[in-house]
């Protein structure tokens, strides 16, 4: 092992120790990070002549030439690890100013950042490219009708296609939130230094630009000791963990033989080692499973870091892998819902269930009301012990006659009073229902269009705000890469 | 008890039954948005010619009338409870048509958004109070050092005001977050009924205008089941919770005897019963022990909600009364800081212990580099040599001369080299230490005083922002009333 | 409001800091156990020579005469309540020396730990009653057919009796869970003291035995420190509310139209405000959603403790009002669902329903593989085979014929062999099924007598034990009594 | 890929499906346990004449052959895994019969729990060690003073070796806890099967005594379904982290240098990347972090199987490798500070600083009541008004003088009385009031070797039991083994 700084102040560490507290496998995907950090800040040092530019070239060049796949297990954390490459290629001399006017604890944070960027944009890529997914399989259901529930009992026929757009925009408002952690994310603490900034001369902004941040994280306390970043992803991942939970239980149940709504494509369900009649819905039950552990992680993170006294302690070191695990799982369970969403079947056959009988119940009440007169009420409580009188006898909708709604109504109401057959007949089709429902926001197949198409704007709005901030990236990693090559001999 | 909807189809329900379903008690800080909701509901109706002006005239009367003060236990609801009171004063054949084309789904989720919406305006600007009094703390303390610590070990000199300005900034960045969560919150789900919206021809955006709301939550089924605007809030109250816990934490650990820093006023502390010398923290231990509730309460709500099948499940109304619970403890909490900051006792002594007799070291080093041109981490590896030497010779820092630190740097790097005298002693110096260190987010009075007045002008915008809101709603408020009245005989 | 303690050390307090930090009314739950304590306590100092008898007969009776149900709300907590009550009737010299040798610390821990044990025996008696109607009602159902599930997919037949006896092992190991609970609470911390005993000469075993403890909680810091015994109840509460909750799932699954397996009581349903034929399943809906919160109340405490430093800290004070919010929860949802199992209907007809067609081809692949030699693998290929054709084909298991079967078996295994008649229909029979299945804790009508039986014994079991410590508790009361009145004047 | 089980009911499976569901990873602690299982079963089923004995011998062999190291990755998990290679070795005839009457379900339960009790053994053993480490300390701290605190302030003075019996005694009831998750893991589901159990004749009792288990988890459907035993231990653990957290964080504080209290030793520290004279209790905040993971895994899976329905889900997969995270992330804390705690240095100086002056106070107040028969209530005032003198002037309890003290009994109570100085000196001498808390579980010398002998028993009773439970998981090895062997040719 290394006693890179400890020669001064500390007796050596044990080996077991040191593989206890080291960071080092969960800072791998931070090397890139580290490397460019440590480039901005060459070059800010020797913009401002702390360093001079001779020192200054040598140390753009050894950081040029580390490589991330050949490190040994021996180190605190990727911090040290870039430090002592570099002093092993350029000397103490020179390497030894390498670590000026910074502190592992604000590039710790700022080298988390620049991951948690990346991925966020690259997670928000993917819900779009879900919701996209969602918006095309609706676009093929806008007129097939489909149960809607309310406390999983049949409520009111819909669509399958608006069950979709419901799925969209929760997922939409899900990026939202996303969007808003980015913000948050994307602030550089590059300065603070320990916790109280630096005596040298530095240019905060210069480095923050150069990496590509918005603006600092200004007070230096704050800068190396607030995790509300993570925890604000990790909440937002939490909320989009929760709606992912709740599609794949609406998968499990439809696609239950009992509801026999759906049905799961074969790939992405399995059989029983004993029960040769089986196919369950494994991948779905999985999704479900691990949207749990983003909410354990949440919890795991949110007690870690409730008591910290402020400032930069070891124990937000662990909550980074945490965060890593969170991302991984809910980006791998999207593209999985990505691929099934083209390939699900759904049972036309479904509404004809006798079950479903009831289902336009509410429009017979509205009926009554809106053609007849009858208070909505006293329609209600009508139609209320009609559905009983149907459920007692064993009888269906297509026995509801003139004659028996009549005799209803006026038991319910003392009102003498004849319905039109064709009024019962229009209230009680599920395909009238649907099209009668034409507000906004509701299933009629016309307002569905309307909805997808104005969906599929956002998403196209959403993917161009992608692009600029990506844009934005990568013109900053341009600007790092142009003023370091500035340095270089031709 | 009532059994109002269930004449028709369902038998009566037993008292224990209902007592234990029954959401009344926790319904009734949503009374007056019922009311206004049924206000605006039926205003729509008569101007859209589904119920004609006289009825109308007479429901919006009967509305007016109903008093909070008198409910009766036996209700399912507070939306129930609403629409029997109207109907014993007009009659079922007027009453009965109140709740044509709504659904307590869609009432339900709209009075929480209403009442929510007040209570984050509320908290936002009970928080701004809280940032307002640390700032006007902050400003007396620019200059008063004050030890920095890391691991809860001296780290280097800053002083309480950079501190205080931490706090406000991470302050700051919960405003955020329950902004960004009103935006969530202030969307009518109104006319979405069930889950289908309805065949009466509604106007779904005139009912939000005259609710205030800004926008509609459109599709119909995503509008009653979405509980993502509680989770985002009670989200965004869990990381509040978590910055509330850690100055708690810093305050007991802070005003503990051994660290001895500051001094919390009598009046909120306790002593012991049998204890005579003690003096407890107590009102800091409640509020960081409630702070843990705010998190749990997130992960009631989070786990409830998870797994539930789309649209209403009777599930979501047990998650409103928690978040009622915790917008109320944080609240408090807020407020028991808001009046303890202005009384809390900086003990000017504190930093003259003998332990932090090394807090500035760091400075030390870097003179080393700056001034000496030793490479950092050579300058790093000869204090850290220097610390070790006095703390185990039992020294203290004024016992480092030029003679001491040549021998320990021949020692360390075999360099002959003599440092200054003044240079030594302006590097331990707590005061030169702070005006040092001036960049920008830094601990140096000059730079406090700029960030505490930008702090300012940061709360005033939100203070704007505030009445900008508050003004609309008050705004959608007169216009209901003047609707209403509209139609009241002179 | 009342300075009892502070007049020494501190100034007062002011009145809204004072309600912030009361415990008062969580408090009173205590009320009976503090008065115990005392009586205990001044028994305990009179025997030791402590206080004289004289003395002792009158803090004995002032005790007596404090009333539960006019405390005014300016008190610290019940015990200074207490103190000042008894200060009251017999002045400060004798009531003054109330508090020797005790401490709020160690009075706390014992006082919640009596009404806690109180309320542990309430609850496991209330879990045996559920058990016991759940026995009854599954001893009508030894031969009901009913579908077992794996992943929501029917499996195999199993009898709705084999599922009732799942819960009622489940329910039994959470008792066992609750009575391993008891034992770590029923141990008394008097005597630690503020945390560390104290010079007076007192006997803690007596005052432990005279509240009717089963053991001292010896080490004294840990006394009055260690809160594992709230967290290991609150634990097993949390385990016990899954189980509900699961059982909640199951009806609320079961009893959906799409499932149609049993129907729920209609006074434990309710309609809709808008759709007429809407029966609802509230009562379940509401327990499922509650037990979610016991899982954050567990976590509310685990959080709010979990990095205290050692020894009493007032942050403990807010997780009791949450162990009896917990407790209070669970023993309604229970006392509920012990009202609904009676009254449950199981629908005879379900297993008619064309999908229950393959749930027994199981036991058709064992008869390959048992009668006719076929390799089970084998057997399984065969009959995953037959199923996927009867599906792909639309029909069903009637269509299943030697000849049909032999072609399949020949496909598959590449053999000839034909399979009578009345081993596929024997196979197919889910009376048989049941039959069969007769091994230990399996399905059959026997075995499931055989449990139920054994089930019954484990009831009896636990209830003697019940007997038995509640015994022991009264018998501590008596000898409570006994030593008081001794001191009485006749 | 494999599609060993697909071959009839379902079309292949995609590979990014199969490694999305694959369990096999997280499976390979298992290996040993499955192989076992499976040995006990071909027994059982060759004594039973279910399969002849020459078949079973080729599958016991075959079993035997089957190596864990080159496992490739394409399979489902490694049940399949292990019955694909059997079938390989000895071909489908008499492979295909190795799954006869058994099934994934309860194959899985089983395997875990094999596992489980191991781990379960092994952490009850690191955990006594801990204890030993502990009390082999504490032997020499019997006389060391130490503050007692409450509430983060100065309470009473104990010494360190009464602390370290209440951390030896909270881990006692941790045992205590794993202990009974032990037993309710300890329980054999096999012959459950799917859920049903099977029409086979098997015997379950027989499986369930060749592979240790105390008894059978009896109703086949409780069998594969309950999870609880994998709650309870993960409840557990999470008790057993918030007390290793707690022993964190005192052992953060007590090494601050405000507190001074102990020193960590070198190689459990780190020092700053910039701060020369830091030095970091790093080891015991990574300890303290993950404890935290601790509860959030315990969310995660709770979360997860919540809202199952009945019988297996796959959901359940995903729980165990949770557990076996928690474990090891808790075994790897117990290690660290069974190493930690034999060089803990305890500073002796610490009782010396001027801010613990008043720690005895408590005495001073209990010697005006036992000596002058001051009311104690009245005492504790006096006292409470000399600390508070005290303070205000600056001065120490050498300045509490007889004159003093009459003057402030004369204010507080109007009595005139002379206080001897030698009470004074004596009460006020920390050696004294140690020595005077000699009631059981004080913090007296005497007691305190009496607690560390009955502590030492405790934990040799402890290991006794390990023994024994380690005697009958070998035996029944032993059995298993001997049994196999007899069908072996010589």
């Amino acid at each position: 092992m290394t006693n890179f700084l400890r020669k001064g102040r500390l007796k050596p560490l044990e080996r077991n120790v040191l593989s206890y507290t080291s960071s080092l496998k969960s800072d791998l995907p931070l090397f890139n990070h580290v490397i460019k950090i440590n480039h901005a800040h060459v070059l800010m040092m020797i913009e401002q002549k702390i360093i001079d530019s001779t020192h200054g070239t040598m140390l753009l060049k050894a950081l040029d030439s580390i490589k991330k796949n050949n490190i040994d297990s021996s180190h605190e954390d990727i911090h040290m690890y870039v430090e002592e490459e570099v002093t092993k290629r350029v000397g103490s001399i020179v390497g030894g100013n390498l670590h000026i006017a910074k502190s592992r604890n604000d590039q710790v944070s700022t080298a988390i950042r620049m991951e948690l960027r990346e991925k966020l944009i690259r997670l928000i890529s993917s819900i779009i490219e879900l919701q996209s997914s969602m918006n095309s399989l609706a676009e093929k259901h806008t007129k097939t009708i489909f149960p809607g529930y309310t406390h999983l009992q049949p409520a009111q026929p819909v669509t399958f296609c608006h069950y979709l757009i419901s799925y969209i925009d929760s997922f939409g408002r899900d990026i939202q939130r996303l969007q808003n952690a980015y913000h948050g994310v994307n602030l550089s603490p590059m300065g603070a230094c320990a916790l109280a900034t630096t005596s040298f001369k530095i240019n905060r902004n210069r480095v923050s630009n150069l990496l590509g941040f918005d603006d600092l994280l200004e007070n230096s306390i704050d800068a190396v000791s607030s995790r509300d970043f993570l925890l604000e992803t990790m909440a937002a991942l939490t909320v989009l963990a929760i709606n992912i939970s709740q599609i794949a239980e609406d998968l499990i149940i439809w696609s239950s033989l009992d509801f026999g709504l759906i049905e799961l494509p074969d790939d992405f369900a399995s059989t029983s080692s004993i029960m040769p009649q089986k196919k369950n819905p494994d991948v779905i039950e999985v999704i479900r499973s691990r949207m749990a552990n983003i909410l354990g992680n949440f919890l795991s993170c949110a007690t870690a870091i409730r008591t910290l006294p402020s400032s930069y302690n070891l124990d937000v070191q662990e909550t980074t892998p945490i965060l890593w695990s969170s991302l991984d799982t809910i980006e791998k369970a999207i593209q999985m819902l990505s691929n099934l969403f083209p390939k699900l079947k759904i049972n036309n056959e479904a509404m004809n269930k006798p079950h479903f009988n009831l289902i336009t119940s509410t429009e017979l009440a509205n009926i009554l009301t809106r053609k007849y007169g009858i208070p909505f009420r006293t329609s209600h409580k009508i139609i209320g012990t009609l559905c009983r009188y149907i459920i007692e006898n064993s009888l269906t909708v297509t026995n509801v006659t003139p004659a028996l709604l009549s005799k209803i109504i006026a038991e319910v109401s003392g009102h003498q009073l004849t319905i039109n057959i064709n009024d019962i007949k229009s209230a009680l089709e599920p395909t009238n229902f649907i099209e009668a429902h034409a507000v906004i926001g509701g299933p009629s197949p016309i307002e569905a269009k309307r909805m997808l198409e104005s969906r599929r704007q956002r998403m196209d709005a959403l993917t161009n705000w992608l692009t600029t901030v990506k844009k934005k990236l990568a013109e900053a990693d341009r600007q790092l890469k142009t003023s370091k090559i500035h340095y270089f001999p031709k």
